[in-house]
């Protein structure tokens, strides 16, 4: 080849990186960029030089299928892959019973150390040769196994010497898909349902495929499809079969399927009466409909419920209660080894309590009564994935139910898919924190993980920020709160720095340069929106149903609690819910350590103030200032974060792409207007109560309050449709 | 560099190439695919070596990013561009009046003779060197001509004698989205809307610039960005303030934005008490209307409106009729240059006239009545969208009206978009036909290009089958049917067949042992649509509200023409409606010629049989068949053609990637699987009429009548969501 040629060649190389650039944002953190230091590759290059794999099973061609994909990319090589154990092998892949007899007893001590998913990692000398052997006790271990040795490769970390141990800490890591089977997403803000049921079962989209590739790669390993405001269609044969056709697709890839189950199916797809959970009829429907289920999906999940909440039908309606509900489904599952998870989500509108108190005071009395295949799963905070709140009373509380944490990925109150938000450092807050419900160290992570109250079952959900959008999740940085959360989910203890740290590596560059400021700015951003949404405790004051921009001033839907003016309280006297014994006393519900806290206006952490504490406009805060002006500085104080993150995406503009340094730009635009938006007209409305001047710190509102009070955004998008 | 360094970027080239192979169908008829051929590659690098453009305007800019996308791509080429013409120059592309004075000569007469969106493209010797020339009147001309260069070079025509003189026949070459501002879709089958309203106008989805690419190069100039059923909204500041955003990108492609305007708008939005088009007060609500959208998008085109037609607002609410109510808008509109697209589109339910009468009956008393600047749009057939209908009454008819033509380019009727169904082949029959209102020769073609009435502005509108998904159409073959669809609104006289061969060579691949089988499928597909859903002039008897699959059976819904009975008639006599004089004489809308064809049941061409008559079961066709056996040996012949267009991509295999292959393959087994559903529901269904059997050839049904029946699709795509 002459050197024309090369040089030609090289230019059409970039080139076609170029083009491929624009869609970039697909391959999410599974960019399997060149590595371009020669020794680096080359040390990664005589390990993988040839690979032994030894079966012909779905697991294991996905994982031949993912090294064949990334290796040349990663490594400029050509991956030779060898059936079964030989003299060349480099990397051995296999389970650890298939393991050639006299390897076992290097890796044995390991292998009895992981669990069912696990898998171990480990450079040893063979025959005086250095052998790399990726094994488990079982496939799925080896799919989670490749996929660490590739990140650990494109995050350059040194392999030689690999010995790695690891095991997943929490049995079911799953998301929850909010999505209707009209291909609308209830709090979906990056375009629309992956699944297109019009085409399944014959049309299986790339998209499946890749969605099962990189959840796999962060060890997820369940998914509910369909919304859990459910349509009980999904149960008819027409739907399973489409359901079936995506379990084949998931099955390679160590994800188990689970469907979102409407109590009433029994009466709209069943033609019974009733839909009674002691009714016999009622219980054998079910009992066949699982039958039928795990006939086709023999690796069924099982059912997520919500039931008697925000006006699903459920055991209530017969006169029953949740475990009534509950141990009917989990007694038609139990044959095929499925679970109910069953949703705690619950509030009445007939029930005038402190909303916040409402499920702890439903499900307390049925700890311990569930059968051994329900799970009960839990939203993070008492209200509804606000900004921040504090932990929901029910953990540690209930000391006999597994109980799954149910984190919201999907940014319903914290600005769509338009704002940077880096969630996993709301995901750590609530995971780090301590119940005290037995004793101190009763940490959140203990709870879900089963290590506090030895769970059989345990669970940790997140609602999927995922839809049609070529980026997968809207926002470009919103890929990191679906990474994040896979993270988590295997080891609830890692850091929500590291995990950032290695997204950005994964997504962007590993220059040092580029990842320290950026690192900063996303950690920060979730404290940004608490700033300029709902600052000092304030919560739930988001306009009407799509819950888009500042509503603290609506007072006029259907029941008080869908009210923000219900969440702040406020008067000309001061602002916040009192929760404390002389409130609603929601600190009751909490150990008595917590209580003490939470109803110590001084002991009480300062972001929690508002939640529990209705005080005074001139209250004094730990600063010195006088509440509302800390509210109001705390507004700017959002506000200038946002500045400064664009100041420091401004500064990393020569370590991206043009596109992607322009996508997340003209975000971070949006962002910032909306930021101030919050700003101004929260802070116009709580003045007219508080009438005080704003201080100076504070920048002088763009519009009058009658002007933001007047914007309407019947498109929104992720609103319920109404045909449901 | 070295040799292995050679081999090792050569494959990292191939992995490159095969990773944006994931997402290539992204890139439509653009994928300027490196040709292989050196000598071929070495002419056209010679032409292209120095580029000399000399303006930076927004055209320019875009036409200049084209270039430098496409020849490294093509040619493995770095281009070179001088800003101006030099000695160097090998490729000069500017307007004719700024050409330098000594070229001018060369080019004078080939100006003279295009119109004002018309380019060159003439290869000239100069100073004793080649040199090639784009120019135009306008800068447009330019842009068309660039994307005419690349599409030559990717076709592998010869460049060296290039004399190409061309100018669009059409005016406005546009494309109708019916996509709603919740981006929903109506009649959508490729995702949902590409509009994303939530994040405009700050976010510019790359989305929206490839759009306006792919337009641009096969000579689209003109988008409506929303539905028919129109919503108020879009009309307001937040939504104008979006659409402007749009409207300038879409600017630097020479593409003009038109909006959907609801009639009711000065009631809706405008808060007044009438939108009576004769009320002042409304008549200077949509004055000043216009002058703000003008005020935000200068070369704004205009408002296509659905007025009272299925439950559209219109002028008829308030006694007035359509000529008061386009007049209107016009007028509002005329001080700034933009037009009123009023759809012809009616029909009452208060009328029991034959609905295929109904708009012709409306329109032809208006004719000449309209202002200047009003433009009349007409569906291809007097029903809807059907696989094949006779040609709507209207062309020709009104002849000091001008007509545009309204063609679906989504699929509808036509097997949603999991059918392949090549639509040019069915624009060309009806753009082709004589309708003989002013003698021989005066086709459709002559009609909507101005040339048989001479009408001051010419239209072509395609309802568009654009949506999110990464293919942009669904269906990586309905990528013809919008490139199609511009092709022929450029020119209405060319043949699909040399669409389908342009297009087959610009998307897939140029060997002619892949092209010329493949083409016969594709030319082939709408005569296997027509005759596995509506055989001999069957038409409209599809399931309800949303038309997917069949119903010839549905007799309850709101109104007797939205029925499929009323349509096929069908009882134990026979089959057909009958149109004729004998009938609702529906023929007698038509030229005397065409009225005595039609009536005539040997003249008529046996493809309307059933659109204009009602024949017994036993009627002997042309081929010595009953008319029974007739129809049910359609139905099968249609299930076989699917067969064997199965049988041609399976022997493609070889030339398209593993994943375009199965893509296609796939989607055909859907197509297969629906042909043969048609099939059986039908004759099922016609059988309880005929009482006869089915002819041996014809296949046995495999469910019952009863099962067909039960069939329910409630969350089929494309229907109207119910928040409208």
């Amino acid at each position: 080849m002459k050197q024309r040629n090369v040089l030609v060649l090289f230019f059409f190389l970039m080139i076609t990186v170029a083009q491929s650039q624009q869609l970039s944002d697909y391959d999410l953190w599974l960019k399997y960029n060149l590595i371009e230091n020669s020794e680096l590759s080359d040390s990664y290059s005589k390990i993988t030089n040839s690979i032994s794999i030894s079966s012909e099973s779905e697991v294991f061609k996905n994982l031949k299928k993912e090294l064949s994909l990334a290796l040349p990319k990663i490594l400029n090589n050509k991956t030779k892959f060898q059936n079964g154990f030989t003299n060349e092998t480099t990397l051995l892949i296999d389970t650890f019973k298939n393991l050639p007899t006299d390897l076992k007893p290097k890796i044995q001590k390991s292998i009895d150390s992981v669990n069912e998913e696990g898998f171990i990692i480990k450079s040893i000398a063979f025959n005086n040769k250095q052998l790399t052997i990726i094994t488990a006790k079982k496939e799925v271990g080896l799919l989670y196994g490749t996929f660490k040795l590739l990140e650990f490769m494109q995050l350059h970390k040194p392999l030689t010497d690999i010995d790695v141990v690891d095991s997943p800490k929490i049995q079911l890591r799953m998301l929850n898909h909010w999505d209707n089977l009209d291909r609308s997403v209830e709090r979906g803000y990056a375009g629309f349902s992956l699944w297109n049921w019009q085409k399944l079962p014959e049309h299986i989209d790339q998209r499946y495929i890749d969605y099962a590739r990189a959840n796999a790669s962060i060890g997820i390993n369940a998914t509910v499809l369909t919304n859990v405001n459910a349509n009980a269609l999904v149960l008819t044969p027409m739907y399973l079969e489409k359901v079936e056709a995506l379990a084949n697709v998931f099955r390679g890839y160590g994800i188990k399927v689970y469907l979102t189950a409407r109590f009433s199916a029994p009466i709209e797809i069943g033609n019974l009466e009733t839909a009674d959970p002691l009714d016999s009829e009622v219980q054998k429907w079910w009992a066949n409909k699982a039958s039928e289920i795990y006939k086709r999906i023999p690796d069924f999940g099982g059912f997520l419920v919500k039931a008697n909440s925000e006006g699903q039908p459920g055991p209530q309606n017969y006169g029953r209660n949740h475990v009534d509900g509950a141990n009917m489904m989990a007694t038609a599952l139990e044959p095929f080894g499925g679970n109910v998870i069953w949703r705690a989500f619950v509030y009445s509108e007939h029930d005038d309590t402190d909303r916040a108190k409402q499920a702890y005071d439903e499900f307390l009395p049925y700890d311990g009564k569930f059968k051994d295949n329900v799970v009960v799963q839990v939203k993070n905070g008492p209200i509804d994935f606000q900004p921040r709140e504090p932990f929901h009373p029910m953990f540690g509380a209930l000391k006999k139910t597994p109980l799954a944490m149910e984190f919201q990925i999907t940014q319903e109150y914290l600005g769509f898919s338009s704002h940077l938000v880096f969630l996993p450092k709301l995901f750590e807050e609530v995971l780090d924190t301590d119940t005290y419900q037995k004793g101190k160290g009763s940490t959140i992570a203990k709870i879900i993980d089963g290590s506090l109250y030895r769970n059989k079952i345990t669970v940790m959900a997140g609602v999927s920020n995922i839809g049609t959008d070529i980026n997968w999740t809207g926002h470009p940085f919103a890929q990191a709160n679906w990474y994040g959360f896979g993270r988590l989910a295997w080891d609830p203890y890692i850091s929500s720095e590291q995990i950032a740290d290695e997204w950005l590596r994964l997504t962007y560059n590993t220059d040092d340069a580029f990842v320290e400021p950026v690192k900063r700015m996303m950690l920060t951003s979730r404290e940004a929106v608490v700033n300029y949404m709902n600052p000092i405790g304030l919560h739930h004051i988001f306009d009407t149903g799509h819950h888009y921009g500042p509503g603290p001033w609506v007072d006029n839907l259907g029941r008080p609690d869908w009210n923000p003016v219900y969440y702040h309280q406020t008067d000309t006297e001061g602002i916040g819910f009192d929760r404390t014994t002389s409130g609603s006393n929601a600190t009751e519900q909490y150990a008595p350590h917590v209580q003490d806290m939470y109803n110590d206006v001084t002991a009480i952490p300062e972001e929690y103030l508002l939640w529990f504490h209705h005080l005074p406009w001139n209250y004094k805060l730990k600063n010195g200032e006088i509440l509302w002006d800390g509210i109001a500085i705390k507004y700017q104080e959002g506000v200038d974060q946002v500045k400064t993150m664009i100041k420091t995406w401004d500064a990393s503009k020569s370590y991206v792409s043009e596109q992607e340094y322009n996508d997340v730009k003209m975000l971070l635009q949006i962002q910032l207007k909306e930021a101030q938006w919050w700003r101004d007209a929260c802070l116009l409305y709580f003045q007219t109560f508080s009438k005080l001047p704003l201080p100076d710190k504070v920048e002088k509102p763009t519009h009058t309050l009658e002007y933001y009070q007047s914007l309407k955004f019947p498109f929104a998008p992720g609103i319920k449709p109404k045909w449901d």
